[in-house]
C-alpha cells in the first residue's frame, strides 16, 4: 500500500573537516529540527560530506601532473592537475571527448571524472573523491546513528551525474545500507492481469533524486529525510546496481 | 529556501478508454482524496494513461511484420509483431544487441524498445506507444485542470526507462507544461563562494524519479502529486532536455 511520502532537507550542517563524526552530525542537526528518526526512515547523504570526513580530499597544489594529464589539459583548456587526479581516480577511460572524461573508477561507476569534484575549502582549492567504499561508508554510518537513536535507518550516499542522452544532471545513488536498492516486480502481475516483463525499479537511485529536490546547490543541505517510503531493509550494495559489463552496450 | 516536498498518489484511476478525459478523472480523483489543487503543486502523470487516453495504442493481432522483423525477433526470441511496432516507433536504432533495441524515437528521446509497451486491456494485447506530443499531451491536461480547478499546475508526463551502465529503471519525464524542466546553477557560488561550473540539475526527472516511489508497478496509482517543489514557472519543452547530437557520445 503506497502512502504519502515526505522529502525533509537537513538544514545546519557546516564545514565538514576531516574526521567529522558524521554520525552525531546529523543526529544533531535533526534534533535541532526537532526531527527524532523512526523505523523505515531513509537518510541521503551527498557524497561530497562523507568524502570530507573521510578525509578523501587532494590540494591541487600538491599534484604533479604527468605529460598526458599535460597533453589532454591543453587539448580540453583544463587544469592539468585537475586530470592528472580524474585519469588516477579512473580504472578505465569509457569517452574522452567535448571535453568531458567519462571513465570508469574503481568500484565500477561510470561517470564525467571519476567523480572527481571540486571544492574551496578555507581558500584552499581542494578536489573531492569518491568514498574508497562508498557502501562501507553508508554502513558505518548506518551503525552510528543506530547506536545514537537505537533506530535503524537506511542509509545512502548521493552524487550528482550527468546521463548519457540527456543534458543536465541528476543525484544517484552510489552507496547503500540498510535498504535493497532495486526492487524487482519481475513474475509479477500488474493491474490488468499482465505479467510485467522488465520492471526491476532502480528505487535507491530515485530516492537519491528525490533527496536532491530539497538539497539544492546553493542552499547548504546535505542531507535529506525520506518518510513514508516502505522500502526492502537488507544490508544492500551499490553493486546491484552497476550493469554487468556482458550486457552493458554502451561501453 | 527549500522547505519539505510531499509526494502524494492519487489513487482511484482505473482503466483508460480511449478519449478519456484525463483532467476531469484526475480533477475528480484529487475531491475523492479531499485534495484540492494549490497553486505551485506539480502532477507527474504517467504515460501509458496518457497514451491509452489518446488511443495510442495498437493491437497486435492488426500488424504485419515485416521480414526485417521477423529475422529480429527469431534472433533475439520475440513476437516479430512487436519488433515490427517498435521498427515503426523509430527513427533511428542506437543498439541492437542482447535481445535489447534501443532507439531514438522521432521525439528525439534515445530508450529501449522506442518506448512501446504491453498492457492488457479487456483480454485485448495492446501495445501502448508513446504519445505523439508529450509537451502538447502536458499542455492540453494542464488546461483542463486550470479551466476546472481555477489552478495553474505543472504537469509533468513521466515513462519508466533503463540507463546506460546501470541496471535496473528509474522514472523520467517524456513532456512538460507549466515548468522549466532544467535549473541552471551555472555561475552561481555554492555556499563556500567557489563557482558551480557543471551544475545543470534535470528536476523534471527527478520530480518524475520522485513520483514513482508513491505508483509502483503493482498498486493502480498513475499520478503523484508533489507539493512544496518551488519551481521555477515556464511553458517548458522537454527538448531541453534532449542532449544534442553534436555533443552526444554514445550515439
Amino acid at each position: 500500500m503506497t502512502t504519502e511520502l515526505r522529502v525533509i532537507p537537513i538544514k545546519g550542517i557546516g564545514e565538514i573537516p576531516p574526521g567529522t563524526d558524521l554520525g552525531l552530525l546529523i543526529y544533531t542537526a535533526l534534533q535541532q529540527q526537532n526531527l527524532s528518526l523512526e523505523a523505515g526512515d531513509i537518510l541521503v547523504v551527498t557524497q561530497k560530506i562523507v568524502s570530507k570526513a573521510e578525509g578523501r580530499t587532494v590540494d591541487l597544489n600538491t599534484i604533479e601532473p604527468s605529460p598526458f594529464a599535460i597533453k589532454i589539459a591543453e587539448r580540453y583548456d583544463k587544469d592539468a592537475r585537475h586530470v592528472e587526479v580524474v585519469l588516477n581516480e579512473s580504472k578505465r577511460i569509457v569517452r574522452m571527448d567535448h571535453g568531458v572524461i567519462v571513465s570508469e573508477t574503481e568500484h565500477g561507476f561510470i561517470c564525467a571524472n571519476a567523480g572527481v569534484d571540486e571544492s574551496n575549502v578555507n581558500g584552499a582549492h581542494l578536489l573531492t573523491l569518491l568514498p574508497v567504499d562508498s557502501d562501507a561508508s553508508a554502513k558505518t554510518l548506518r551503525a552510528r546513528l543506530q547506536q545514537l537513536s537505537n533506530i535503524d535507518t537506511a542509509i545512502i550516499i548521493s552524487d550528482t551525474w550527468g546521463r548519457a542522452w540527456r543534458t543536465g544532471q541528476v543525484n544517484m545513488a552510489i552507496g547503500v545500507s540498510g535498504i535493497e536498492p532495486l526492487t524487482d516486480y519481475r513474475g509479477q502481475n500488474d493491474p490488468y492481469g499482465y505479467e510485467l516483463h522488465a520492471s526491476m525499479i532502480s528505487v535507491a537511485d530515485e530516492l537519491a533524486s528525490a533527496a536532491e529536490l530539497v538539497m539544492g546547490k546553493i542552499d547548504q543541505v546535505p542531507v535529506a529525510l525520506i518518510r513514508g517510503y516502505s522500502y526492502t531493509p537488507a544490508e544492500g550494495t551499490i553493486n546491484t546496481l552497476l550493469r554487468d559489463a556482458s550486457t552493458d552496450m554502451f561501453r
